[in-house]
Formats: structure tokens, sequence, C-alpha cells
């Protein structure tokens, strides 16, 4: 079997679009904010991606249907040109290997290629390994004039975070989208690690709906929010106190 | 050395035949499926599959005889229409890793595809981590439209089991079977996940069987469960009360 | 880089030749005979094996001169035709994945297909987890007739040992050379497992010296199996109970 | 995505290069070596090395910007011929796996044969378990000639000095190149193996400048070896006594 198989279900006209990227990882911070824009753009899939890199498993959804797991590519088309065009990647799972992680973060790649993708935003979660009222959104980007651009749009720029820098497809689409000579930013969001995380999701869409011009409605990650906060409360209620100690070094990195 | 190597032994004539597989898994309950049917049928070897992606072992019959490990398909004609001709896969092992899983399912799909398979039925096991004395028999489905035909033979559809998912090459036949354009339904016996157990192997036959229109002689799955039944009485009697509780986590799955 | 890569040093004529390999494993036992068999024909080196499936690791002489570490054929013509003309194998280290032993052999029998082999002995050790005065040589083959033939040569086989099979290159050169139509014997000297073993070599070497109808002096073999006995003796004063117990299950394989 | 992908930023004409290599391994002294020769000569920056085998991982500089972790190779051309043009090899990474430690080796010395490199220096650190006031460089090379060359210049040749062989790139560049016909020696300065040692790599930074017949200022790293002393002397005021005992027998190979 070949490693990455896709099935196509369009081939839209866009006009350079940016590629959104958000992929489980820490806190699913970068998933869940992929996932609230593309439900709020009712973006449209374009593909299916399949590959030998994932696990070899299917997921069932309530009726009992089958589906074997994947990335899905959904694109949104801008109606009056007031913002650009996206390409939106989501999925069940990242590579599990390193050499999957790279071919899947290629494949991608050479997708937003066909498209004329020139830009692109990657969303993570960055473990702080306490629970925070107001997360921060960090950034890393692939050229000093981005960070600038960034930083200009509340992006925090912090010497040494992350340190161990950044692993994964929000690292790897960076990495290589600059030896291919697009522009891409990484947004993570500041979590706790120990949750999935509403609130950091939203703290990357605030930025990233700046950055794109789109308006997005949060009401539905906000009431996620306050279920995981009142989750939280009673745990520390129960007197848990390492809740607010550091992560293990492992959960440090982002996803 | 190619990653999969098959020998082929007879290259009979079949009309859109069923596949049926049945491979090693928790509580061996599909393997042991399967392999009843085949009995029962007096089917013929079609095909030994080799690969990288199966230990590199060879297992001894009672005389010292050595055999590469490796799965195999078999075939049964139907003698008069009554009922629809099978291939059926049987073997030792299951690939090592999710890439060889992902390679011998795809392989066994590109042989079904020349026999003009166009329907799929895989058997497993789904742990529950306690004995029951009348296993229910659970389905999944590649279609809604196929979840209905299965729920009028019996078969079970639950929300959110397994929760997991399907993994393994149970799981991946129906997912890449989808792809390909097959129906394809996994059917799963509830077993405690413990022992080898020919009881959910019986459950999934007697489905099965309804199913494929083909009369089966339970005895000697019987006799099997009684034997294993007369152990896990003794265990009970031991009071090593453990063997009612959930299991880990990870036997929640699907061979 | 390929995956195998063979350095050729000479091309001899040899006349359909038995393949005869020992690789490290349970007590070294194959590798002790192979080495042991290739010192006292003084047999020449054919072929240094290198590969990606081994350590990336040289070793050094005793002078500080590096190796890659290899496999190693070598060959053995027979001056009158009183025996058959030999290929035997040794190395340093088997296929580190499964994959990779898969290749190592296929790789290995392709070049004995190119000198005409028609059969081949794997030696190997059977780890019994106590110590033997007299160790017994288990057998496995590829048909019932060499099982009868190697019967009669004083070679045991004993239904359910080893149970799990034959795991490796002595294995897989049984399991492979099958499908390729070549008749090949696995011989196993029980030993311990708990210490390189000469004694187990020996009784190997014993059994193939009268199959291959080559003289053989044991002397240096039976002064290294002293040597292993005056270290067993010490730890059994030392009362070590445990050396005279079964072994942890993994240990009951063949390297 | 391919295994390995360069990005060549220049291609200068060298004379006979000679070939050094520092990656990370025990005590980081290769690396820490390698990068001081490469900082002293201020080599220039010839491609950079990306591969499927390395972490999928960017790494971030202070201001933010993000890089995909790599090898690097440099050059520096002597000025007046009073010593041979070089090529420097340093890096984030090793391959992770076995076959990426060798597919690595290979490109660079693929690499190297197009420069017509005809000798290669490796450097790595040697752990011991204890801290030393003088560490010896221990070496290793591809011939006996060379091992007499490398005594004359106070390289030590140690008899079953590393025991187990030279593990990773240090060991596979003169393995692989031997075969390629380059000759080819290892610098492995004696270290403690718990810390990052720049005076380790000093100690073979000083025998590699007198094979080069290039002069190297040495105060940067004799203040970082200076640090390094201050904290493991706190650390032993702190009476942690197994600070001298030997380390666990897998610290004890090359990087």
């Amino acid at each position: 079997m070949e490693k990455i198989k896709s099935v196509i279900h369009e081939e839209p006209t866009l006009t350079d679009p940016i590629l959104v990227e958000g992929l489980p990882g820490v806190g699913n911070v970068g998933k869940l904010a992929a996932e609230h824009l593309l439900d709020q753009l009712k973006a449209v899939k374009l593909a299916d991606i399949y590959s030998v890199h994932f696990p070899p498993q299917v997921v069932l959804d309530d009726d009992g249907v089958a589906k074997l797991v994947n990335n899905e590519v959904y694109y949104s088309k801008s109606e009056d040109g007031s913002r650009p065009d996206l390409l939106i990647v989501v999925g069940d799972f990242q590579g599990l290997t390193p050499e999957g992680q790279y071919d899947i973060s290629d494949y991608l790649l050479q997708m937003a290629m066909k498209y004329n993708v020139k830009r692109i935003y990657t969303l993570g979660g960055y473990g702080v390994g306490k629970i925070l009222d107001d997360p921060r959104v960090l950034g890393a980007a692939t050229s000093l004039e981005l960070v600038e651009e960034m930083k200009e749009k509340g992006v925090i720029f912090s010497k040494g975070e992350p340190g161990s820098g950044i692993v994964g497809a929000s690292g790897l689409l960076l990495g290589l989208g600059k030896i291919y000579g697009m522009d891409a930013v990484c947004l993570m969001g500041e979590t706790s690690g120990y949750f999935v995380d509403p609130k950091g999701a939203e703290a990357v869409l605030r930025i990233l709906s700046s950055l794109l011009n789109v308006e997005i409605d949060f009401t539905d990650l906000e009431s996620k929010a306050e279920q995981i906060d009142a989750i939280a409360s009673k745990l520390k209620e129960m007197e848990t106190p390492q809740l607010d100690e550091a992560p293990p070094e492992d959960l440090r990195y982002i996803g």
C-alpha cells in the first residue's frame, strides 16, 4: 500500500489561500481551535488523507458506522474578499513515527503548494503545568519579519519558551514550509496540559480571527470551557495540591 | 525481500464470493470462529501469504516439520447456489507494526477485488472483563443500510461500544474496504479477555451462519467452551475476585 | 544507502555446496559451532555482508583497527570429494528488526541459490534453564523425509520442543528455504541459556560432522567448556539455587 | 518525502579536503570540539541536511525564529596551503534509528567523495564514569598504519577500550569509510559522561589541531570547562559520593 492515500472530494479554485492546521496535541488546543474555526466558517471537505503512519484503526460514529482514522483538509472561500480563502487541516491523529510525521507534513505542504499557499498558521498548546485564568498565546515563526508582525497582534515571543522547540505537525509545517519558501507561524495557547482545554483554544482563535479578519462566535467554546472549569474546581476542592505544580518534562512540548 | 510474498495454490472460479476474516485477537474469538467455519465447510487452501511484517519465526508441527508463520486464504464454493461462495482468511499472526497491518490488509483487499468480492465479514472479540453466560455480538459496518440489515439479524449496535474503535485487521478491512467501495461488517463476540473463548466464537458464528445461510455443527466449539468453563469455575472457587472486575483499558479493543 | 551491501572477495566454483549457518543466539551455541567448523576446515572468506539492519557500530580489534559489524560468508571446498563443499555463515549480529531478519535471510538464500545450494543446516541453542552434563541435540526440518533422516543420525525430534517455534535466522532459513524448494534442518543444542555454551556447540557439531562427513578436533571447544564448567561450579557453591530452575519464558527460543 | 533532503548553499572548490565530524554524543565532546574548530576557522556553511531520521521538531532561536533540526556541513579553505582544506559536520541530532544512522552517514560519505575526501577524523567522548583532571584521547582507525601514525601524535590505543566498539556516526564514518577506501580515525576524549564536557573537547581538539596543523585559541573552551568544574565541585561538596563511581554500562559508548 502507498504510504499516504488521499481521496479528493472537490477541487475548488482558491485565491492564495492560507493554510491553518490544528491536530491533536497538548490539551488538544490546536485541534479544538481548528475544528471550531471550521464549524464557524461552514468549511467544506476537500480531501481525506489516509496513511500507514496512522494507527491501524477505525472509529465508529453513534450509529456504528466505521471510518478509517485520517486527517482531513477543508476549504473555505471568502464570499466578498474581506478575508483570505482558507485551507484547514484537522484530524484524529498525528503520524505515529518521526518518519510518518515528516511524510504527512510534507504531503500536506505539497498539496498546499498546488493551491499556491504562501502563509501557514499552525495551532497548538503549550503545557505550563498549572491552570491559568488568562492563557497567553506564544508564537514561533519562520522569519524575524513575521515575528515582528505577530508581536503587533498580541502574540508573545518569549526567549526560551518553549525550550525544547516544537514537536509534531505544528513544528514541521514551519520547518519544512520555510525550506519550501512559505511564511509560517505557530500559535501556542498556554494550557495546563491536564485537560482538554477550550480556554486555550479560544485564546489562540481570538488571535487567529484577528489575523484572518474573520468573525467568530465563541459561545460554544466558552460553555465547554465552563464545564472543564467546573471539573477542575471540584478536583481542587478535593485537595489535590499537585494541580498547581510543574508538569512532567515531557508534557512541555507542543502537539 | 518484497514486503509480502504469496504462494498461490489454486485459482478457483468463484461467483461474487464473500470474504470472511478471523485472525488472532482478544480471546482469539475471530480466529476460533473462522477456523471452525473453515473446518465445517472443508474449505480448500487458495494461498499462503508470507510477510516481513510477521515475526521472523517458524512454527513446528508435531513431527518437527517447520512452517514459516503466515496468513492463509481458503475458499469454499457453494455446491448448489443456496449460499454464497466464500473466501476465508485465517493465520498465525497479524502484522507487527501499524504499517504492516495496513500493508497486509490492503494486500488481502487487492486479492479480494480480483475475485470480485463485494462484501466482507470480519470476526473479532470484544473484551468486557467478566465472564458472561450469554455473550452478545456487537457490530460495526461501513454504512447505515448495513447497520440496519445487521440489526435485523440480531447484531447489537451499542453507542460507544467499543469506545476506542476497532484496531487491527478486523478494523482495517472495514476502513480500507469502504474506501474501495466494498460493504463490510465487523462482528464482535463479547469475551472476558482472560481466556481463549470458544463461547464468544460460537456466538459470532451463529450470527454468521444465518448471514451466510450455512449450517454449522457447533459440537466441537461447545465442548471446547465447556473445558474453558471448567477451568474458569475452578479459578472462581479459588476466590480470585478480580475476575469479575473491569479489564485494563488496553484489553478493550478488538483483534 | 541500500539495505544490504556486500563486498565479494572471491567467486569460487563449488559443487552443490551445503550452507551452514551459525549466528549469535541463546548460549551462542550456533555461533560457536559454526566458527569452530570454519577454523577446523580453514575456510576462506567469500563475502562480507553489511546492512542497515545491523547496529550502527564498529568493533575494534586488539590493535584498535575498526571493522563495521557484519555477517560473513566463508567457503570450503572438499579436496577429494569425500565430503560436500560448504558455505558457512557467521557474524557479529542478527538483524535488529523482524523486517531486517527477513531481508538478511532472504539475501543469504539468494546468494545460496546462485551457488546451487540444495541443503541447509542452521545451528542454534535451545534454552532449558538448567546446566546439563549431556545436552541433547533437538531438530526441526522442512519435510518429514528429512526428519526421518535426521533421527537416524541421533537428532531428537520431541513434540512441543521448542514450543514457540524457532525465531531468527536459524528459523527463517528453514521457512524461506522451504518456499524456495531447499531442504533445511535446524540443529539445536540444549543449553542452560545462562552462559556462552561450548558444550552445547560441541554436541551440535558432533552431529553435524557426521552429517557432513568431516573430521573435527574438539580440543579447543572442550577446554572452553571446562572453563565455563569451572565458573558454573563456583556459582553453584555460592549457592545460587535458581540456577537449576526454569528460565524466563522468553529465553526458551532459538537464536 | 525523500529520506534525506539537503539544501546546498555553496559549491566551493576544495583540494583533497579532510572531513571532521562532531555530532551529539557522550558528554557532547565531539560536538563541542567540532563547533569550536568551526568558530575558530570561521568556516562557511556549505549544506543543510534534513532527514526523516531526525526528530520531527523545530528549534527556536532567541527571537522565536524556527529552524528544522538538521546536520550542517561547513567548509574552510586553507589560505596559504599550510594546512589542508576542511569539511566540518556538526548538528543537532544523530539519526534516531539504526537505519537512519546508516543512511545519514552514507549520505555524508557520498558528499565527501564528491569533494575527493581521502581522510576523515570523527570526534567523540569516551565515558569513564569519573571526573578526570587530565583526560586522555583514545583512538580507533581503519588501518594499522593509521594507528601507528596516530600513536606518534599522542593518541592512546588501549586494548579493550572502548570494549563495545563505537556506536553512531563516529563509528559508521570509520566503518563505511573503510569500505569506500577512505582513511578514517576516531578521536575519543575521556569524559565522566555526567556533564557536557568542554575539557574532553579541548583534549580532542589539541590532538586534532596538531594533526591538521591549525592554531586554535582555547580560551572559550577553558572558561566553559571552569564553569562546569565549579558546578561539579559544588556537587561534590554536597557529598554525592556516586560521582566517582562507574557509570551505567550503557553510558560507556561513544556518541
